[in-house]
């Protein structure tokens, strides 16, 4: 007879082997099904959802995680043994007629979302968001009761809406006016557009090269296309993906950069562990918090720009613009839009404390699905200066989020940002000479670095204390705004902080 | 309460989208999957493997199909219900502990075999391939007291040992003479062959319009690379893949054309009952039939070489080799070799007799794993004149069938080419002139034929009866001789029987 624990990690590894499967059929849904391929691909997802549903909500699970808990286990078994209760927790709250009427009201609003979207169709759109928030309010009032906390707290990670009010607050006090001096500057600086078409054969090489300066295991893992970037698959093989402008191949190198620093994160999990709960990354906050870290930390200084720039007119030719300098100020360019995805890291947190202080109240029932325009453009022009009167398309239905009732998701793209900072701020701190390095190609110590204090541990520690493990503080947003205005209202290139 | 044949259609329908998820899976292993990711991979389709099977062989399976078979059901859901009984019995009849022994001795001799096969060691190969013959000779025991025939029958899919003694024994009084003919006649053809190198992507462009002449559906399907080429994937998005030789083109164009027959049948089959197993491919016997009806009746013939010279002229360039004659002369070239998927289609059924004569033997316990080696060099020099003493590498090693233990399925090949060529002989009174249609590029009464007769059918009727219905007669292999002799020793290519 084995023991509840023993049963329960061949349950989950038995679930991982069938999320390995539909991780798999995931990626190729977005790289490589036919569209006459759609509906049973879907079909065959969900088939397989309910049955992992199943198992995990089975009553068998639930006695065997309340006989686990007396039994006794090593710290990382009591760890992993948390994972899955975590996971059992989350599923078994809701009853199963409101995952099932989510997923359904999710996937007709997202279909005809990506019709409406370009149609600039709000009317239709928001027909369907109100059910998708109806299901989404009912699903946060279950979990907040749960756990005695708000409906929007219910839906978040780790941080509670008070918490992230003022993590924001201390934001929205500083990034209006930087924002407005980086502009003045940037003003001052002439640059200069490189001179296209990039051929996409040619930029595909250039990000298998960035790909290899940052250490991607080529052996577990590999590149495609797809039509919005992603990081998918399995640690064992991790699918990552770009897709190609012809006028514009930064856009692509540094998509790439930012999708190899998920692609490390997840090749480097801790491998004795997988299949189990505790060898998930931790949190999507850490997920982008190593993304970020890859693009922003480290693709986008002056150091890795200089080190990368060979390579890049070794695969297009060299011209003018892509002399040292203005090669930084590219990739440096701060430029308010209207388009998240889009967005420099400068006005991206903008674009975040946006949708969160929207979706709070949509989910706290303080407003309605009809309100949401006019809030968009009060809040465009308030934090970026920008009108969106009337533009839906690039206004409140840029985003797939909403559409399948991902609420609670937004906040971690500025948190992931925080951390990449202060995990850098760590970084600098243990190893002083980091921009030489990086300047030199000498990686190696920062991926060191990285599996040591957050990659090796997967979800061992709470998001909190793997961070305060690693940098000696829980989240302390000094770091992303002395980070910000070192890197664009100082000279960064000409600096101290870099040699190049 | 729903009755047990609708409780039967949603465990297939089930089942069915289980196995959309391990086709693409199966797919992706083939031809994107990294290394490192081999393991996880076979863990995660084996696991969904025991799952299946347990849906299958479970009681309520069992209980509703005797129950089932008292309901009053139409012609196609008693068709549908023979079918599950069909699938429910062979899966049944096995003890699961055997099940699994074989797909684990299957595992560790293919794994082994893919490096003992180029170090030519047949003594290594040998240990693993005894535990796989020994447990194939258990299923077929087991298979054969349940069904009443002799061991190696019962691992054939229609035809008995006795019938496929005939058959055979018929093209062995033939072919060996025929093969000298056609050799002695080729000899006296001057061939040239074409200057490579082929680029890969013009290779892959031909093998596209290939497609689309053969009316391949975009929407539902895709081309890709793979070690060895085969047709995967779902009826709804069918995955074909090739390899490319930068030498030899035809040797690509070829198997896209071969696969392309394969995906069409998978395209068209009938829609309305995709899921349920009537809806299955007949057989792959009748599947052979489809891909050789394109590689050998169609693609091969001069007609539709002579309509996709321009093709091959427009991609490679023209060179004297590619000259109308030259080109019917290369695709058409005779010449007996050591290896099967090499072989050219007058040298195939002499590599499936020896075969089929050496896996009957060792199912039947007539001989030995140890005594293969001689067997094979005997047959060889008897039917192709061929020495093969030592070359296990290419000789008994070369191909992948018996490592897995899938005995019983080398004779569906040479049942497919004959079924081809009396298929083609039944269109041809259909359509008397199919040549011409051919040499013009209008392919789709062709199409429109094999629809009618073969795709939409599914699994409604045997493989034997469904032939007989296409063709006016059972299995007759007049045609595939008439064939050989028409196309290798008359002068197809000016005589009657064309018009180019």
């Amino acid at each position: 007879m084995s023991s509840a624990y023993t049963r329960l990690t061949e349950r989950f590894q038995r679930l991982s082997r069938f999320s390995h499967l539909s991780a798999i059929a995931g990626w190729d849904m977005m790289t490589m099904m036919s569209p006459a391929g759609s509906r049973a691909r879907g079909e065959a997802l969900a088939e397989l959802g309910v049955l992992q549903h199943q198992i995990l909500t089975s009553r068998e699970t639930g006695e065997d995680l309340a006989r686990a808990k007396q039994a006794s286990l090593s710290s990382d078994e009591l760890a992993n043994l948390a994972e899955m209760e975590r996971a059992w927790q989350q599923a078994v709250v809701l009853p199963s007629e409101l995952v099932e009427a989510k997923s359904v009201a999710g996937s007709r609003c997202e279909h005809a979302w990506r019709s409406q979207r370009p149609a600039n169709d709000w009317q239709g759109f928001a027909e369907n968001l109100k059910e998708v928030v109806s299901l989404s309010r009912q699903e946060a009032e279950i979990r907040a009761q749960n756990s005695g906390v708000s409906r929007y707290d219910a839906l978040l990670d780790m941080y509670t809406c008070n918490q992230l009010d003022s993590i924001f607050a201390d934001i929205k006090a500083w990034l209006p006016d930087l924002l407005q001096r980086v502009i003045a500057r940037q003003d001052q600086q002439p640059i200069q557009r490189p001179q296209g078409p990039f051929a996409t054969e040619s930029q595909r090489q250039l990000g298998l090269s960035a790909m290899a300066m940052l250490g991607f295991d080529f052996n577990a893992g590999r590149l495609d296309v797809s039509a919005h970037p992603f990081c998918g698959g399995v640690p064992q093989d991790v699918r990552i993906t770009t897709r190609y402008d012809g006028q514009n191949f930064l856009s692509a190198l540094m998509g790439v950069i930012h999708e190899t620093g998920h692609a490390r994160y997840e090749q480097n999990l801790p491998s004795q562990w997988l299949g189990q709960p505790i060898a998930h990354a931790r949190s999507t906050a850490i997920h982008e918090s190593q993304s970020l870290f890859f693009e922003m930390q480290l693709g986008r200084s002056p150091a890795f720009l200089a080190r990368i720039l060979p390579e890049v007119i070794n695969h297009f030719g060299g011209q003018d613009a892509l002399n040292q300098q203005n090669f930084i100020r590219l990739a440096q360019r701060v430029q308010p839009g209207l388009i998240r995805v889009d967005a420099d890291e400068v006005s991206y947190p903008a674009h975040i404390i946006l949708r969160y202080e929207i979706e709070r109240a949509l989910i706290e029932a303080e407003i309605e699905v009809e309100d949401i325009p006019a809030l968009w453009q009060e809040k465009m022009q308030q934090l970026l200066g920008i009108d969106t009167t009337g533009n839906y398309r690039n206004g409140c239905m840029q985003d797939i989020h909403w559409t399948d009732g991902a609420f609670g998701y937004f906040p971690t793209y500025t948190l992931g940002a925080m951390y990449a900072a202060q995990l850098f701020q760590a970084l600098s701190r243990a190893l002083p000479d980091v921009q030489q390095r990086i300047a030199s190609g000498d990686l190696q110590p920062v991926f060191s670095w990285l599996q040591q204090n957050i990659w090796q541990h997967g979800s061992r520690f709470s998001t909190r204390e793997l961070i305060t493990r690693a940098t000696g503080e829980d989240l302390n947003p000094r770091w992303f705004r002395q980070h910000l205005e070192s890197r664009y209202l100082t000279d960064e290139f000409t600096t101290g902080r870099t040699t190049v």
